[in-house]
């Protein structure tokens, strides 16, 4: 099974794509106390919670489990109060762990709660959606959302290791595979020409269940391999890494503007993909060709390409409240060739408004 | 002026001990950008904020302030979302920076509050009490308290640079120069016998007013250096840095017991070292002359010696539900000489339950 390093100086660890059931043999040697936590939701726990802590047990754990309520809306500082009295009542000391089980909501509240219980304990990622397999469980941002916005209030906590079972995606909902799809998009975009066309070429790529296990893998493994590379080149996001925000710039506005309610989170970076393409190629920086064929790409993995009802003078708003901003500009990140990107600090705003203009406009749905 | 420097491996610093006035200039190299909050109450922020704030401007920054009521009853999540909202309304990017300046409270809060806004920025630290000049400033712990108990949620978060100016301690109130007292004894102690011998030929060190400037000034930049030593040889807590927290173990007991409301944090770490020499006396590993000088010690810094209306089976309870716990085990700092402590992981409690019971008997109050 492929193992994927995350090479970073002082933290480095191993992304596995294995089964679940190897849990306790990878973590033995990783986390030297007896106790563990395993935080999920009652749905997922359902469907893999039992071999999971079966073999933890088997690896010589006492293991309890905290279970959290589904859906965004829950990644909080309350539900985090819930996980450190749960470390509290089960006494996880630095000697223990915490064992996400989840998607992106389980990885990022558990993620916090292990960086801030007792000033930092072991965190071991078992992503369970496709989006938390190739960004959310890699790279050790974690955090919570507050009144102020979305993932504002966190901090940097790298996992132990990172565990991928591909099998599990066979209960996801097929509209958070297409969602995800758009993270895998995106390496295509910014760093992986190959994976980029390997997407093309999927048959029935919006359906999960149709993608042959082979390509699934390889999929999986690009993308793993793709944010892994970026992350141990710029641990705390101060250059590299921004080239992870592609198409998130517009995408949280328009999370923000719609509430996080219309779409979910790879909807909205979808979008902004399309629109950040859009910009890239009427700043004469990427080939319309190019941008013709991401916007084609987005379309084919069942992602919506307009998003009719919002004002763009609200997004512009938004976007200079965002935290990828530095001194007032807003930042983007453009491809130039596929495969490659570039941060772009100062871009006309007009040129932007004009971008979203063409989004929001009705008809020629499939632009 | 003296200048020490916190040599860590991948965010080193520097503790500066100079005029407050000077803080715009060591700042303007450390802090990118061009807004600062400041954090502070308003009896700190009424006594130095008018001079700190000067400085700052007239380095350029764009500062505002974000005062937080007083007291460690108020070192909570609560709090800390007070610090965010100030920091999104005003802006605050990460090339952005936080002052905290004031006692342990503002410190710790602020601290955590810059871990965790955006996942981090950059935090200065001003202390201005004497805790928190020899101790809580530097090293980078930071955290609230919680309904699990004390300091248990938090951030390891180092500052960018520490400002300590021995004459704003002309306002600390005696008591907390007192409580400060109990950990430049601490590093006397475990770290530095030449500080612990200065300290007994201090007259009248119970009162701050009557040490003359230059032995102030001894006193800050020895324990200050003891600190940095012990935090730059190891950052996370893991080994050395264990020492730090001679006379915690049995001191976090009793201010758990007594609701953080009988002792100041000092106080209770004054007890917690006295306690703790008497227990490295009994079984032998320090001798009875040495622990008798820092009993004497004790005393003559103005804190208290002894705990009379605690319960030894309830203060041994608490012990088990210390963060220093491993695997069940209480851990003990316990000296072997002047300037040298070691890690005690298997004492037997009987022998702990002894000493508790001689330190809650009444009479014989300065012994």
């Amino acid at each position: 099974m492929p193992t994927i390093t995350v090479p970073l100086p002082t933290t480095p660890y191993t992304i596995h794509l294995t089964e679940l059931s190897r849990i306790g043999e990878l973590v033995r040697p990783l986390i030297p106390g007896r106790r563990l936590v395993v935080v999920s939701n009652p749905v997922i726990f359902g469907h893999y919670g039992e071999p999971l802590v079966a073999s933890l047990r088997a690896a010589g754990y006492t293991v309890t489990t905290c279970l959290i309520p589904p859906g965004e809306r829950f990644k909080t500082l309350k539900t985090l109060q819930t996980i450190h009295d749960h470390c509290h009542q089960t006494r996880i000391d630095r000697q223990s762990g915490v064992i996400a089980l989840g998607g992106g909501v389980v990885g990022d509240l558990t993620g916090f709660a292990a960086a801030t219980w007792l000033r930092g304990v072991a965190v071991i990622q078992v992503p369970t959606s496709l989006l938390a397999m190739v960004d959310a469980s890699i790279g050790g941002k974690t955090g919570v959302n507050t009144p102020q916005g979305k993932n504002l209030v966190g901090a940097f906590h790298q996992p132990r290791c990172v565990l991928i079972d591909p099998t599990v995606l066979a209960t996801l909902p097929s509209r958070e595979w297409r969602s995800g799809l758009a993270e895998v998009i995106k390496y295509g975009v910014i760093w992986d020409k190959d994976l980029f066309t390997l997407l093309e070429h999927v048959p029935h790529l919006a359906r999960q269940p149709k993608v042959p296990p082979e390509i699934l893998m390889e999929l999986l493994t690009r993308s793993a391999q793709a944010k892994a590379e970026v992350v141990s080149k710029d641990e705390k996001e101060s250059g590299l890494r921004a080239l992870l925000n592609y198409g998130h710039t517009i995408g949280h506005a328009i999370e923000t503007a719609t509430h996080y309610r219309t779409y979910t989170h790879g909807e909205a970076v979808g979008l902004g993909m399309k629109a950040a393409g859009q910009l890239a190629a009427r700043l004469g920086i990427w080939s319309d060709s190019d941008a013709a064929r991401q916007a084609a790409l987005i379309a084919a993995a069942g992602l919506p390409t307009q998003f009719p009802h919002l004002d763009p003078d609200v997004l512009m708003q938004l976007m200079q409240g965002d935290k990828k901003v530095q001194n007032d500009h807003v930042r983007f990140i453009l491809p130039t060739t596929l495969g490659h990107a570039t941060l772009h600090d100062r871009v006309n705003p007009d040129e932007v408004r004009a971008v979203l203009q063409e989004l929001v406009s009705k008809g020629d749905q499939k632009s």
